[in-house]
């Protein structure tokens, strides 16, 4: 199933894109007149409900909503730094040091914006960069993960660009705040949920920048697969349903070439996964 | 007013204490009948009918009633790393390279807690840690907000002890992780808006355990104002009702110490500044 939040008629309200087609959630079970974090909170009865909703006749063509974040209020947006072999030797390269565990920052969720919706390049840096990644939902509330059951919290997964503001990034040695500008989090364009996924470690991933190819690589490629993750993380703290991952980017960032080639307004960022499709989002100066 | 959230037959509601008085707001304008963060978002007017229904009649007693955190659903829990002179000087004995920039990391917001609740020693470390920490509460949202109009932004102030485990924290550079085990963030016992508070760079701030003074420092001694805390925060984010800033934390942390003066089972914390009152939780092992 490939769940999403669309607005159509000046209402927001999620779905199931099946097709060219959205069948409108809320409308086909009234159980379902809600918002994604809710649903994914509902666990798996509302969730079977949605399975059953998805297969009635669609109510509209994908092409007459506007699709907005399929979820845009979570606890928790995590994201995970150099986790490709490939990018961690980039990163080595640009002088940053890369331990052996999982280097865990924030986005805050306030950063949430749509999968084609314009992202900021901020009045406060030139330094602004791509990175797609792809991203886990949880599904299933959980403290001390094993990980051979980890698979069995995520509810889906989607398409992040981690989008990033390298000179505040570095401001210190926290990523937070380089990683949690208005609009730098653009996720979608749908949650595809783990069954018609299947293995999330054998997906292709690319990012282009105005059609030309920046990164290009499978997410077979990861030092840390979803399990380990959120073996980890959970270790630490309790995975609500709606928590965000961002499991990590691959080489190719604008700050990898020499000189950087950074974000420009009118530039168009185009996010692809195997499985998921894409998100394109156009970058313009913050208003 | 000194605004709280407490539990009372079963059922967990807000109010405001007055004295060794608590009145239930909700019982007294049923417009109130919500919750922290949505009186937050509510603005100067439902923060206005609260003020008059804090005028009315108590309702219990407050040794009647369980005070839980008074905000638990923050979209952000922001934390400033050493923003005490001091502590400064601790940090950089302690060999971390402290920036001149804000050094800002997160904690997640599942590590709130209540005001009198047990804190966890985790399964997974030895390194437990108290910082006492003055908090900001946001009550109007914001980008970009200068310095000068930023105190018009804040709603009121609590007391947060930043629980830290350290070697997590050191897994990596990013602090994150290390900063948000669940029940790490003990926050409270209410939050006394600004009116009452006045000038929030004058607070006295103390930190004991099991009786002993390990941090005492005022406010006075911050690196970065509350003021400049927010305009460099809104260059990058919105700032939203109900987002928690921990302002740092003064010297004398456990992990200061030779041999460091870890938190053990059983060891009592407790956080005290000047106009807001205490907290104080008891360590357990982790359940």
């Amino acid at each position: 199933m490939k769940l999403a939040t669309f607005t159509k008629d000046g209402s927001t309200r999620i779905g199931a894109v099946v097709g060219e087609s959205v069948i409108d959630l809320g409308k086909a079970d009234g159980a379902l007149a809600i918002d994604m974090l809710d649903l994914l909170k509902g666990g798996p009865e509302l969730m079977d409900r949605a399975r059953k909703a998805a297969s009635g006749e669609p109510h509209y063509a994908l092409g007459d909503v506007v699709l907005e974040a399929p979820l845009n209020n979570p606890q928790k947006f995590l994201a995970l730094g150099v986790n490709y072999e490939a990018h961690a030797q980039e990163a080595r390269e640009a002088g940053i040091d890369i331990p052996d565990a999982q280097m865990w920052f924030t986005k805050q969720p306030s950063c949430i914006t749509g999968p084609y919706h314009a992202v900021e390049k901020p009045k406060v840096s030139d330094a602004l960069d791509y990175e797609v990644e792809l991203a886990i939902v949880i599904g299933k509330a959980g403290r001390h993960i094993p990980a051979a059951h980890a698979l069995d919290h995520i509810s889906g997964f989607t398409i992040c660009n981690d989008i990033s503001v390298r000179d505040w990034q570095r401001h210190t040695a926290q990523f937070m705040i380089g990683k949690s500008f208005d609009t730098h989090g653009p996720i979608g364009p749908v949650i595809v949920t783990s069954d018609e996924i299947g293995d999330p470690h054998n997906l292709d991933i690319k990012c282009f920048v105005n059609g030309e190819e920046r990164q290009s690589s499978n997410t077979r490629d990861f030092r840390f697969d979803c399990a380990e993750q959120i073996a980890y993380l959970s270790q630490a703290m309790t995975l609500q349903p709606g928590d965000i991952i961002a499991t990590g980017t691959p080489a190719g960032i604008g700050a990898g070439f020499k000189p950087p080639k950074f974000l420009k307004a009118g530039d168009v960022v185009r996010c692809e996964i195997e499985k998921i499709g894409f998100i394109e989002n156009k970058i313009v100066l913050e208003s």
